[in-house]
């Protein structure tokens, strides 16, 4: 456990260094998934307040006492049915407390001033831990790979039993790939499993439901993994018994504009440009119109953070950040292509840690 | 749809006149659960605004532009990436909007200020909503009977493929369970799969991991179907092979004590007797101590909503509520056991939606 310690520690130890630089003496972390990321609690429910001055208290309700035991061995934890409530009353100021704008509602904010003594002040503060999140560590890096690498080999598995086929309905080709991805390791899918088939293929966001495969159907199918707080996220699209010309060419461009995309995604590059990378040549070909969505957003601890892809996309990207890259083709009565990568930046090419199920037009 | 219509209206109707009982003019809901609630769409983004006079406005992003229209015939959507800012640019005051207190975040709130002009004050509004939402009507009741219905033949299936046996995984059996769900209609499981086994079933809320079953075992599965909208939840306890004394003694004492639960379980009963019913039968038999959650909660559009049946537990029981009766019991390293039903409120004994399963110690 001694690796673990560290490797909390050392990324409360970033957020102190920023907080002292904002004038807040501890940070109040509500986010479970922020509470994981600095102690290791994987919890439901819980709380810590992380000081500039490196100390730290963590707290959670009744149903975890073993386990956050277990998974915190370095901290004390307080048992108590509304945790933050409880760890603020512990303060003793004067002390500025920054607290989660972002997750924070308006509702706990009352609850949490109301615990706070008159010499406590609550500032909200937005932004901090999800841009220390945007760099991802070894740790997170590996964990990553791994995730991805479960979602690969289900949707290889899926190939190789022949289990996308014409006469199967969506959502048997869901239960399918998401059965492989939790016998190979997945906690859940990282969220709900698309299967869009047919004329179902032009809505990006199409579920898996009772439609029935047909020769000719372009079949997308987006889904990730989850396995110990991380998260995976690729899309591939097949084409059932043969493909037609229509769906020969939005395959090409797509996957033309998506390997443009992976290349274009090197540390320095701006996220404008990757995404404008994609949207040129999906224009170029005419099919501008029928891109309706972002190129791609970062992965992590979500399944969507930052960095974004976008037309409005923020910033550059820096060597180990993440980034899906998934343009797409929507024609609304005829049918839609996606393929989606998720990578990590390098100074070079990048790391396509989803590269593992071909992206050529494979006709099942 | 003429159908479909009639029930938003009536539910969007029930709102205003509570609304119009607190001096607000319109309600902003943000809440994608209860967009849905009030409009039948389904998508992951957008906002609504719910006049007193019953006017009412919708938005969402580009994604959903034909889902919102298929979904939402009666109202023209706005389109824009910010719904919830795009409809408050609308109003023109003197205006008081409510918002969701308990959903919104602190930074939301601020953009949402901004976008308001002077003479519209924005209003938290606490409960209301959650309030409608504690008595279903006959819509959600089906829906509810249905998707449990899906995990009670789930189950069922998994018994007679004889998959929950020695040598197999956690994993594998939640694999399996979600897999049966997903075909029989399920769209995700509602929460993450628990199959706890041996020492592993003395934590509430043990995952599902690499333990293989061995006979002797405990083995408690708490598991949920999530379709069009609605939730199920139940749990049962197995044994492997063969039941000590120890495993028949707590699963004994919990089956007295969650039969008593559900038969207490009627319109007009405290939410606290419903908890004490259990625990006292619980405590009579020395494991008071080991039963350390409440014995149920409401379940709805969310897993875990109003009511709650625990020691605190407020109000009263009212026909159509929903309810589950989950007493446990947990000695660490030895094993535990938890039985959990949903029922229906009714006058006079609740109707059990996932009594298809049998409550008797089952030896698998």
């Amino acid at each position: 456990m001694a690796y673990a310690d560290t490797r909390f520690a050392t990324r409360r130890r970033a957020l102190a260094a920023t907080l002292a630089g904002q004038r807040i003496d501890a940070m109040l972390v509500t986010r479970m998934i922020h509470v994981r990321y600095y102690s290791g609690f994987s919890g439901s429910n819980g709380a810590m307040v992380i000081s500039k001055d490196l100390s730290v208290s963590i707290a959670t309700d009744g149903r975890y006492t073993t386990q956050i035991a277990e998974e915190v061995p370095d901290i004390e934890a307080d048992i108590a049915r509304n945790s933050a409530v409880s760890l603020l009353r512990e303060i003793e100021g004067p002390r500025r407390i920054g607290f989660e704008a972002d997750a924070v509602t308006v509702s706990q904010l009352e609850k949490l001033q109301e615990a706070c003594g008159d010499d406590v002040t609550l500032v909200p503060v937005s932004g901090v831990i999800e841009d220390q999140r945007l760099v991802k560590d070894n740790v997170e890096l590996e964990r990553l790979t791994a995730v991805a690498g479960i979602a690969v080999d289900a949707f290889n598995e899926l190939l190789a039993a022949d289990q996308i086929a014409p006469g199967r309905r969506e959502r048997d080709v869901a239960a399918d790939l998401e059965y492989h991805m939790r016998t190979l390791g997945s906690e859940r899918p990282s969220f709900d499993t698309i299967v869009a088939s047919g004329p179902n293929s032009s809505r990006p966001h199409h579920g898996a439901g009772d439609r029935v495969l047909e020769r000719g159907d372009l079949v997308t199918v987006d889904f990730g993994a989850h396995r110990a707080g991380f998260n995976s996220d690729m899309t591939r699209t097949v084409v059932v018994g043969e493909a037609d010309d229509f769906s020969r060419e939005i395959y090409e461009v797509v996957a033309r504009a998506q390997r443009a995309g992976v290349d274009a995604a090197r540390a320095g590059t701006a996220l404008v440009d990757v995404d404008s990378v994609c949207r040129d040549i999906i224009t170029e070909a005419g099919y501008g119109e029928y891109f309706v969505h972002s190129t791609g957003h970062g992965i992590g601890l979500e399944v969507h953070e930052a960095p974004s892809a976008s037309t409005v996309g923020k910033g550059r990207l820096a060597e180990n950040m993440t980034l899906t890259i998934e343009p797409g083709i929507y024609v609304p009565g005829r049918g839609g292509v996606r393929i989606e990568d998720t990578v990590i930046i390098t100074q070079g090419s990048p790391r396509v840690i989803t590269a593992g199920v071909s992206k050529e037009l494979l006709v099942v």
